[in-house]
């Protein structure tokens, strides 16, 4: 906070820093209150919490609409050449916080955290039974006010409705920067999988070990790889919840998992993964702690922080050579099982799914693609809700030559749209090719990476990762903070090395 | 919330409901994490809480004296005519907890905040070390800032400095009400002790069970007894802290305990002591949550409520008797020691002590009378801190006849002074007083209340408490809650027999 600070002269701009450090601590009790309810608290605890957080995201809110911002913003503004690199970043990203907050009216945020609220809680329901009928007039509701949202965002923000969507999870990126990365993806895909599916039939096939794995031994093993990704024992927790994700705060993150004790594959790499994006955390710049500036720079960039670890890093041979070698003797069984090439026939195995978040790393950006189309035409009101689950299984065999055998299998699977998350699927993708892009990049820059690897160890890559990403913070967009990494701006083409150097050399 | 607002006529009374209940839920969030401070959090998580935590309590207190209230109070206080029994000592309470935080200037809630935060810090390796001079200071710090604390409130409130503090804790309540009980309780202690201290030695001795009693079955018993006292899974926690308390919200109850693998005593009577906490929090009437007079009655009560249970409930011949015949086939080990008149032997064993919260029921109210004077002393000025190991040694030595080796065993042991909280220790006596009384007249009204207990079973005293006390929440005042309940404002008598019931006859 010091340096953010450091202007005496410009009042203005302090205000704000001191007003975005308040909204920011805020907001981090709403992350912690919000951790709690996915991995702590009783189910009886939900109507209560729902009010705590409407609540603390109202007050923040407001916050940053307050009257007083806008002239302050322009005040500050007006000092600018004062104000160096970093602090010229911090105030761009005010301007850019408060015009989003001040376009939509407090009626609709009220509006539209309400519908996606009921929405979310019937799709529950919905996709326990696979009846999308049942929620299709709530998530019709939940459309028409994102739709709203983003007409009043789109004049604001110099955008087109879809692409204001997808700032508020990526900033900088839009529909039509995707679309060439998509198109190259889709013309590779159709010839490689294939030719995968092929290599995999002839090859030797996995051999998974046999359980049971106690999940208090998986427990152990979680920390001891989220130590070795970098998370200190002091400044991260690691707990169950349906669905594995990193929350918390910087010093203090908050990662959880699930353990299946017939299986450990998902609790392992899912730590691996979350932990990524806890080291992101973990490593932003303190003297800008609480700053928009100082925040991560996006969804795909956060993405491409686990996927780096996960993925890159933690699925190489010499990783998994390391990793079996530590855990065939915490879990026994045949030495055959824990080899490093099983383990990679186990976790690299390429399949045409119908779940997203099962999917592997070949086929997630076809998953990706579906719903990117889909939530534009939804968005333009080329596509009704009615028509969904049609169009869904038409872009299913499209796109991976399967047709999902009902909607829980389809267009329920994921919460997000339910949820009222439109413009955010993306964000995964460009995570997956900005990470191999940046893996590229490391190995190129960084000595005995891979030897690292093979031991464990992943500081070479981290201090890499570290330098050159977490500590950039949100200085510069996705693409500056690209090109200062890697010498471009993102290029699907690493990506597509990375598959085929993975999966068909 | 509904009925709160149920006046469509008095608009300033329903902007307040709307006001406090906001603030309610701010502080619910606060709670949280506060609980979660204590029973989750990484140490390296801490300073980013204190943060968090500052921020709340801030934005809490300024709702409550922003400059409309003052008028809202005065204008729904003209229409009280209008108002209800329950609305009227809604708005009262909302007067009350404004007059309390408009008589302290900000400038002081922060430096008090600060002083104390920095004070409790010290205080940690005070006692550790047994080492007062080295807190001294900062206590002294502390002190001034609440004796100007107290000098802003008295005249506010109309009360003597001292009582303006004991009022934060439980209103209604002051010296001079606390003076004559102690003063009888005093001379019964002289004659009662030295009887109990020759039966015990005179009759059999307790067998202490044999562990190890594994931590996993003690917090399978720990759930089973929450459930025993009322508590719904749904609607409860149980985890580890340094030390038991109870937090969270009505529908979301926060107990924590220890275990200790050697001695199940400590995790099992925590938790039924914490439950009683819970249990008043969870029947708390739903129509006033988050409104003044939806809350627990004060810190008194609320210890009435967690000593009816642990103390006046669970540790009876009947109950004991009952948890032994559950306790023994879990543990396993000699039939004697889970008898239960071992049992209570073993935890209704009376000693001459230094340590206020490890202390029997009999000689609690000497440590509280201990501390009682010395606050009032020092809040007075007739008592330098210096000049307090000293003050604290002699009481002891003049209320229970012995001398603490240390200060760490003496003056040092609580944290409350240190965290500035003055006027607090008469609670703890309050509720022990008060659960005997209420106890006596459940006993007297509820038949099968005996029998009920002899079978583990909560369900008939909870019954009573539920209508006389937890329904009530803060409709009356302390005195006037024990009146309805008992059909007499607090007298120690009840105290007193239940002592010569339980300990000498």
């Amino acid at each position: 906070m010091t340096q953010a600070g450091d202007v005496p002269s410009l009042g203005a701009y302090q205000r704000l820093t001191a007003r975005f450090a308040r909204i920011a601590t805020l907001d981090e009790a709403a992350g912690m209150l919000g951790w709690d309810a996915a991995a702590m608290m009783p189910a009886g605890g939900a109507a209560a919490r729902g009010d705590q957080l409407a609540v603390l995201a109202g007050m923040s809110h407001r916050m940053l609409t307050a009257p007083e911002v806008a002239g302050d913003l322009a005040e500050a503004e007006a000092g600018r050449p004062a104000l160096d690199a970093w602090q010229g970043a911090n105030l761009a990203l005010m301007r850019h916080a408060h015009t989003r907050a001040a376009a939509v009216p407090d009626t609709l945020v009220e509006a539209m955290a309400l519908a996606s609220s009921r929405c979310e809680q019937v799709w529950r329901e919905a996709r326990r039974t696979a009846d999308f009928k049942l929620v299709a007039p709530l998530l019709r509701e939940v459309l028409e006010r994102v739709r709203a949202q983003a007409a009043a965002l789109a004049p604001a923000l110099g955008l087109a409705p879809y692409d204001a969507l997808m700032d508020g999870y990526q900033p900088g990126i839009g529909s039509a920067d995707m679309a060439p990365l998509f198109a190259a993806y889709e013309r590779f895909l159709r010839d490689a999988l294939p030719k995968v599916e092929a290599r995999q039939a002839a090859g030797p096939q996995p051999v998974p070990p046999q359980g049971p794995f106690p999940a208090d031994v998986q427990a152990r093993v979680c920390r001891q790889l989220a130590a070795r990704v970098g998370l200190e024992a002091d400044h991260v927790r690691i707990d169950s919840s349906q669905h594995p994700f990193c929350g918390g705060t910087p010093t203090d993150v908050r990662i959880t998992t699930r353990y299946d004790e017939q299986d450990f594959s998902k609790a392992l790499l899912s730590v691996l993964h979350e932990s990524g994006h806890g080291l992101y955390e973990r490593d932003l710049p303190e003297a800008w702690a609480r700053q928009p500036v100082g925040a991560a720079a996006g969804m795909g960039v956060h993405e491409s922080q686990s996927l780096i670890v996960e993925m890159q890093a933690c699925r190489t041979d010499a990783f998994l050579s390391w990793l079996g070698g530590e855990l065939r003797p915490l879990f026994g069984g045949p030495d055959a099982a824990y080899r490093g090439e099983n383990l990679g026939r186990l976790w690299r195995h390429v399949a045409r799914s119908f779940i997203r978040i099962d999917a592997d790393e070949m086929t997630y950006p076809a998953h990706v693609i579906l719903r990117f189309r889909l939530e534009q035409a939804l968005i333009a009101g080329d596509l009704a809700v009615e028509d969904l689950p049609a169009a869904w299984n038409e872009g299913m065999r499209e796109l991976l030559g399967i047709t999902p055998p009902d909607d829980a299998r389809g267009c329920l699977q994921d919460i997000h749209w339910y949820s009222g998350e439109f413009g955010y699927f993306p964000s995964y993708s460009l995570g997956a090719m900005a990470a191999a892009q940046l893996m590229a990049a490391a190995r190129r820059a960084v000595t005995g990476l891979e030897e690292a690897l093979g031991q464990g160890d992943l500081g070479p890559l981290r201090a890499w990762l570290r330098e050159k990403v977490h500590r950039q913070a949100s200085r510069y967009g996705f693409q500056e903070l690209l090109r200062q990494a890697t010498g471009k701006p993102l290029d699907v083409q690493d990506f597509l090395d990375h598959l085929t150097t993975r999966y068909l050399v």
